[in-house]
């Protein structure tokens, strides 16, 4: 310790000259080579002395490396650092040495499963984004391929996922038309694509992954259901065969569209679509039920295309009002980075679009990446991961992909279907190519109808009420948030719902810090434990003392509440004892143990009841202040200011000690 | 309790059942009939059974009346209870039945005094705020009336202040020329005027005082600073007496201003001004320096006109250079309500003036009452203050007034004169009236230079380089924020710079809950006590356990963090157990008791920690978890998750009687 704490190794000093020969149930140990046990109290301990350059530098190592995540290369030789670098900038060094056949047939089998999956779903998605349907199998090969080489999450299944494509659809529609003016529509969608990257991939470099932490899961059960219905309304068009049909993505405007165009609903496309819903809904159930029957629901989305395809196929010559996917250009992802859109004036546009589908989808790969990691035990880094798929989504835009991630759908029934490692990922690529190069023209007569029904099955899954109704249970402020994000998306914007949601959940941490809790403690007889006392029915009150326990830090938002409040539990007790004839209160203890931080203000709020309370012949005591606050008062004199019996180690120090005072002197 | 802490009794029953005969040192005290001393430990109690209405009346009750305003009506005759809610409503009922000779003399005199400042400063602070220089003398006059009836403290001198004059000046010369189009400019000003009291009686009658609170002490350190710095620099206007000068407030357009206008600058001018700064400055310093010669600097501005104009006069052939006040209209506050301007173009620029202006002066008339309040030992209730202020805006609004609130330094000289009540408000509004009924030709050779004088005297003692310093000595990201909002206000734009400090401030508290502090706790030999290892040297780890004290509330915004640094302190334990050969890690203790809150993200982190540890065979095990804690374990059945001997009062007993366990069971 240097020289600033010596005034306060003075101060304790002192307080070890006051003699108290009554404190004999109370021992002190002392680090000074003077021990005098049977004696004192314990005396509080200021923090470690730092500067101001280590707190700071150990103040951003908690910010940016909470994970230490130079911990593997500590006490290694040079060649194994090489290595483990190696391995942590590209995952796939750690596992392919040891990859061999029995990894690879069960990755093989998995491949093939999501892949049968990928390629309806790609088309479907594309669609939902009102991007052309090839977009969605070009966005099937290049990122899965990119993410097995970077990621470190072994059974995500890669590729555009349903809540990023509306958003990027309602967006970006809200501008530019996709029907008139197509290629611009398309250079937006992947110059977002591009900005959806960068974020991504900077928010992993810069190490802020923790921003993706402000989606609470609150918002997203209320968000994602929200976008559900959204999503199924907007299939209604594809269901019913409405040929003239908004792009707005609200509730009202998509039904007014639904029932003002009536006279466009086909009836062959409704008899179709509500087959193929059934079908579908209905292998997802059984799969829901057993889950070894997995791959009845994965392999449903190719069966109904497959089936749905020779239907109509067969029944071309009678069946015109049911429309078709129709021409789809052969070959390999074309290069696109000459399509990026870097100038005004839709750069803003671009740019936002990126930005909310960026962390939507990071959102959603980091927590599927998570969860089937959990189940297997092994870590997936969020920094790593965030960076693997913003370079995953950069080199998408410049190869006609549009924004992809780690789909919960895909992962599920991969993980399902048994993958060991990412290699099931580059045979889903695989199949995807060989159905790029050679497959295209059998999708000509797949209907449209068939592509909503599969997303309709897709997000009706992502409505989970029982969720909704554990929120209700449990915290009442997180349902408010989920059901606003729920009918922000509904009724306002995506963006907007979104924006509203994480406001309520960062508004309920600051709701919660300007008005804390302040409890009433009282003694467990025969013990030094110090209890609420509405709580513990055994806690009793202990005479002459009040003894309050903060929950919260003391901060600027709150000091003034803080001050107010206790000043009026000051005054309650006073009014209680004249009601009741008893002791004087002489003494108010507060128990800092919760208090984790303050600030100026908090200080001076500290002073200042300190003052109101000598006013009125009352003690101040603060008992067990954690590190932080405890510098903070030293370096504000506060300690000087409290007095040489101010503090202690923890309450049942304070009041035998103080009592034994009253004592002595009485 | 109810039928749903039936399963918490059982649970605690059955840890009951399980005899430890080793836990002899730590006593069970049992609130049911059965007590069994010298054998268990102590059962975390949940908190009292209560309804979400009652839940949601308490938490609102804390929001909206932590001060329990109505407690002076409890067990009160009827009667009694008028007359208290007259003297709620109106606090002039309080101390005018007690008024008598004694402390009206006291209130004449502190009444006059600042009537001396206040008709100079009235005078230039609507200058300041680019209105008529008769405005600022009208609201040294209506709504000091209006407060003395209203209002609950005795000290405040009301007013125009610097601050507010400033920025409304700033906000409305942005998109309205004072010079071009002064009437529009005059409705505009009582129209953010309006604006301002509404939205301060709103957060008065809504109970929404808190509001302010989100202003800290820092930012406005740094705001004044700035702004003190920009209105000086804005005075060299007068001072030099440029007549082109811009209208901008930032600090790169006035200096360029200042040193482009070189040929208007007036040697007659500076001479005046510089002298009479001098003189004031000196008063000031003097006044500073001896508390009790306040009367030197109270009396120095109007001593200043008096003399300055005077040799005007006497000079008026010769010195065409110094540009004086001129004409001002005779009478009283003219009707203004007319003038109110509610409809587009300029409606939303009103409002966001009467906003920023409202919540500024609101801030700063709350400040200095509760300042002066406590000087002198009474309570300001701060949701009436504002009521009182919000409605003396409203009707000076409608009486040819500009924002008034509180002013520091007027209200500083009415309490070293000796102001008993707020009577001294309404001598200082009687000699206004005088004023305005007969002396206003006086002020017709009153040179501008000298009320730009009295402004930077004024303003220059807001920049309070020590609190700034002080800042930086106790919490650095305190200073940041002062910093940011210093430098906000002086380069970009006041509300801008407000913005970012607030900005700022908010995520100071969202960096606090988002990276909380972990400590590792050890024993402290011979006691019960459990302290952290880095700052009790005394302290010793306990082997085989990890004990840990989360600091923070647990929220998604760190549910990740948490568990991701809690399963690291695990490791590196891990790691050093190898190191040293210690014995194996079977038990993590997180310490609960600062916890302050969890929600449901939280929730599941707890139950994902668990899990985690299982895999490891490790227990993990609660202390003293809070009643709202304790309640959302119970409503989420983490409670039963966390096993039968997961939960305990304090860490000593968990030690202990887990301890006993093992030994029982090996």
């Amino acid at each position: 310790m240097g020289v600033n704490s010596n005034r306060v190794e003075n101060f304790s000093d002192h307080d070890n000259d006051t003699d108290h020969p009554q404190a004999q149930t109370i021992i002190r140990v002392e680090s000074l080579p003077l021990p005098q046990p049977q004696r004192g109290v314990h005396r509080v301990s200021m923090p470690p002395k730092r500067t101001t350059l280590q707190k700071l530098k150990q103040r951003l190592a908690e910010i940016f490396f909470p994970d230490d995540p130079l911990h593997r290369f500590k006490n290694q030789s040079w060649v194994r650092k090489f290595i483990l670098g190696l391995q942590f900038l590209f995952p796939i060094f750690q596992w392919a040495p040891e990859y061999g056949l029995r990894p690879f047939r069960s990755d093989l089998v998995s491949g093939l499963t999501i892949a049968s999956l990928a390629i309806p779903q790609g088309i479907s998605y594309a669609k939902l984004a009102n991007l052309p349907p090839i977009v969605g199998l070009y966005s099937s090969f290049v990122p899965p391929l990119i993410y097995s080489v970077l990621g470190s999450s072994r059974h995500l299944g890669v590729g555009p996922v349903s809540i990023a494509s509306l958003v990027m659809g309602s967006m970006l529609t809200e501008s530019v038309s996709s029907t008139q003016d197509p290629i611009l529509y398309l250079k937006l969608a992947f110059t977002a694509t591009f900005f959806a990257g960068l974020f991504q991939a900077s928010l992993g470099l810069l190490r802020l992954g923790f921003v993706i932490d402000f989606l609470s899961k609150a918002t997203l059960v209320g968000f994602m259901a929200g976008a559900a219905i959204i999503v199924s309304l907007q299939q209604l068009k594809g269901l019913l065969g409405i040929v003239h049909f908004t792009s707005k993505m609200q509730f009202v405007p998509v039904m007014s569209s639904v029932f003002k165009q009536r006279d466009e609903w086909s009836w062959q496309t409704v008899v179709l679509g509500i087959s193929f819903l059934i079908f579908l809904l209905g292998t997802r159930h059984i799969s829901m039920r057993r889950p070894k029957l997995f791959w009845v629901s994965a392999a449903a989305p190719l069966t109904s295309v497959i089936i749905s395809t020779l239907i109509v196929y067969l029944l071309r010559s009678k069946a015109h009002g049911i429309s078709t996917i129709g021409h789809l250009p052969k070959g390999l992802n074309p290069p696109s980075s000459n399509m990026l859109y870097l100038s005004e004036p839709y750069l803003a546009l671009a740019v936002k679009t990126g930005l909310v589908t960026g962390i939507l989808s990071l959102t959603e790969g980091i927590a599927v990446g998570r969860t089937f990691a959990a189940l297997k035990n092994y870590q997936v880094d969020g920094n790593k991961e965030m960076m693997a798929i913003g370079m995953m989504n950069m080199a998408g835009s410049c190869s006609s992909c549009y924004v992809t991630t780690g789909s919960f759908s895909r992962s599920a029934v991969n993980y399902n279907a048994g993958a060991q490692t990412a290699v099931s990922n580059i045979v889903m690529a695989t199949a995807v190519l060989v159905t790029l190069l050679f497959l295209m023209p059998l999708f000509y007569y797949t209907p449209n109808v068939i592509l909503a029904a599969i997303i309709i099955t897709a997000v009706i899954g992502l409505i989970d009420y029982q969720a909704a109704f554990r929120l209700w249970k449990v915290d009442k402020l997180d349902f408010v948030a989920c059901l606003s994000s729920f009918f922000g998306v509904l009724f306002i914007s995506v963006p907007l719902g979104l924006a509203i949601a994480v406001g309520i959940s960062v508004f309920k941490i600051l709701l919660h810090v300007t008005r804390p809790n302040t409890v009433v403690l009282g003694n467990i007889p025969g013990t030094q434990i110090y209890q609420s006392l509405t709580r513990y029915r055994e806690a009793l009150k202990v005479p002459s003392f009040l003894i309050l326990a903060v929950e919260a830090p003391i901060y600027f938002a709150n000091s003034t509440y803080l001050q107010e409040r206790i000043l009026r539990w000051v005054r309650e007790e006073e009014e209680w004892i004249k009601e009741n004839n008893g002791s004087a209160l002489k003494c108010l203890i507060l128990d800092m143990t919760a208090v984790t931080a303050i600030d100026t203000s908090g200080i001076d709020a500290i002073r200042e009841i300190k003052k109101m309370l000598e006013k009125r012949s009352i003690k101040l005591v603060l008992t067990n202040p954690v590190a932080t606050v405890m510098e903070k008062l030293h370096q504000s004199k506060t300690l000087e200011y409290l007095g040489l019996d101010g503090l202690y180690v923890t309450v049942g120090e304070a009041v035998s000690d103080i009592s034994s005072q009253w004592k002595c002197h009485a």
